[in-house]
């Protein structure tokens, strides 16, 4: 699929070239879908399709990366496909090494990361060496920032086995970890040099993993995509039983949306980058407040989606029934629409809010939207219409 | 001075400019001499120049940075000039906190990293903030990366108080910490968004480090200038005295010849940044061997430049009597150009160079002299001549 093609025009180009790919020759990897993610020198390309991981050497190999590589992944992707993994780096000539890090947030901090930088320099992996981070967000944020300040950088390659990743975290070079006092605020952009998105590995997913990553794709709906949105109600059955077929078709669409914004500001400078904060000046703060334990962050995101999609009623144009569908939309996912608050809890989540990364001067700002598909960013929103609105996501 | 001018116009520029600024305008910063290192949109200005410590702020300003600031900076710099840096940046409205880390290696690490991160979170240090550099090479490699990955990069300003700092460090925006397993194995490519060299900081300098800056002062001779090599050799006893108006021709020097290479390869991609190593592929190898201990980082590179000259001369054109030049103006800087090897300490300083990062396909390269100012990178050379080579530099 090329950025900026409708769904439905990649959709007949991906028959076609499926149609006439009955007998693949043997350097071809189809059933795939491909998004360019252009960034220059930096550019990179997303696979998505089905038996993706036995494939991982031929891509590597393709982009000429040295020798040595090292398998970051986690104690519940690892077990699964690892092995796999590993099988086809050493087909293809490589010298792969595992590291295994604890699944979970956890993962993403300061002591992991200098786990990991010892276990590369052990396997004495040099410039021309690199990463596969092969799992979720988490995963992916680590080994990135492994590879991204290991010897000053050297190349990684991103196995994503999460929706949440393969839709979001695995497009825009943000890696990092965490910090005691906050999420994410350490980090670097660097960007993999492709990214495989294999929807077999998705058939795993613990089903709250899978909600929670549909929290994100909906948002793309949200901010850039109303023919999206249209889609996700009406496919919502075949794409929560997980049909290869629906869901190639909808993490291309997410991927592309996300890597025309990337595109646009890859280092977060102009602006752009972020409207896909939509839902999460609320949703981080709920993920904080909840110690990261209550909600995960697809969920805290589906409460902040709502309450930016009301906030949006009340400040911006955005109709009532709008705002409804998306919660609506939410709810048949499986999704938290409504949250529980005390008047202490209420405070804290306003404590957290301010202290999230995104705050500038002091001043909380939110991206809201004018209608379906089309959010502004960096709207100040006085306390009052936050307390308002939280009432109406109050159970 | 401007990039490419000879050292000599860029001094008629200053002696015309200082002289005509006998009144000098409360906005102008003279006397000082500025190098640009020319890095597209991430180019900065290096100053040098007396008394610039307190003209801090109103760089800072000029900047446009937010208002507030980390000065990082170590146990022997911080107690003699934290507080005229804090003083200066409050004076231009800004909130300045002080970051005081161990003198020494041992601050490039992990731990210590971790530790100033979590500085900058409880300081509530945002995106617009920026981290002062107080220091030499140690504290400006730590708080370089601090900035290069705190909220996934923040803008830094180096006060470069060492001579190997202003003439090496500062210059090319290589940050980074040392692992257990080696140097400078972990790290970044993030530009300072300017450098001061305040050459009034020198006086405090020990002797010894003093020297050990000198060590790079003559590689950038040995490598791209005689001029410079013979302004040495003419100039070496007010050099020693820390003659301000001698030692800011050749800083100056030092910095445009550094920036030139730096500006034809960034991120050492192109091979060109190699030939900075000259006399560093010995030179790691005896730092490494003492335990970092024995000889500082200038001490291990004289005796390093001293082995890649003899090198030079035995494989290259160099001449005899040129590496004889090049001992004899270390030796002069009261360097050390001889070490005592045992056949065990011999092995070790092999092993040793073999870990060194540089190392690619667990091949030995070394930068190798054609003549007085004209070096090759990427000279594979026998362990034969390394060995007949070691027998000339022992004692």
């Amino acid at each position: 699929m090329v950025i900026g093609r409708s769904a439905s025009e990649a959709e007949i180009e991906f028959t076609l070239a499926y149609c006439f790919s009955c007998e693949p020759e043997p350097d071809t990897l189809w059933p795939m879908r491909t998004v360019e993610v252009s960034l220059g020198t930096r550019s990179y390309t997303i696979h998505i399709g089905s038996g993706l991981l036995t494939k991982l050497g031929d891509h590597c190999r393709r982009l000429k990366l040295g020798e040595r590589c090292a398998i970051i992944t986690d104690s519940n992707v690892g077990p699964r496909y690892a092995d796999a993994a590993v099988r086809a780096l050493k087909m293809a000539g490589f010298v792969p090494s595992v590291v295994t890090v604890t699944a979970g947030e956890g993962a993403k901090s300061l002591k992991v990361l200098g786990e990991c930088y010892d276990q590369l320099a052990m396997k004495r992996l040099e410039r021309r060496s690199f990463v596969v981070a092969l799992g979720g967000g988490c995963v992916g944020d680590l080994a990135g920032f492994v590879a991204a300040t290991y010897l000053r950088g050297i190349s990684y390659v991103q196995v994503a086995t999460t929706l949440l990743a393969q839709v979001d975290s695995s497009v825009g070079g943000k890696v990092g970890i965490n910090l005691k006092s906050g999420k994410n605020l350490v980090g670097s952009f660097h960007q993999p040099r492709a990214v495989l998105c294999d929807l077999d590995t998705l058939s795993t997913l613990p089903e709250r993993e899978f909600r929670a990553g549909m929290a994100e794709v909906v948002k793309y709906g949200v901010i850039r995509d109303p023919e999206l949105f249209r889609r996700l109600e009406r496919e919502l059955d075949k794409i929560m039983k997980r049909d290869v077929n629906t869901l190639s078709n909808v993490v291309a669409r997410c991927c592309t949306l996300k890597s025309e914004i990337v595109g646009a500001d890859e280092y977060e400078t102009t602006g752009v980058r972020a409207i896909l904060n939509f839902g999460h000046t609320v949703g981080h703060g709920i993920e904080a407040l909840s110690g990261y334990n209550e909600f995960i962050h697809g969920e805290a995101v589906s409460l902040g989606t709502v309450a930016a999609a009301r906030l949006s009623s009340r400040l911006m144009s955005l109709p009532d029934k709008e705002a409804d569908r998306i919660r609506d939309l939410l709810q048949r996912i499986g999704l938290p629409t409504a949250i529980k608050f005390t008047p202490k809890k209420r405070e804290a989540l306003f404590d957290a809010m301010r202290l999230d990364k995104k705050v500038s001067g002091g001043e909380l700002k939110f991206v809201l939207a004018k209608s379906l598909g089309d959010v502004v960013p960096g709207q100040r929103v006085p306390d009052a219409d936050i307390n308002a609105v939280l009432n109406l996501i109050a159970e």
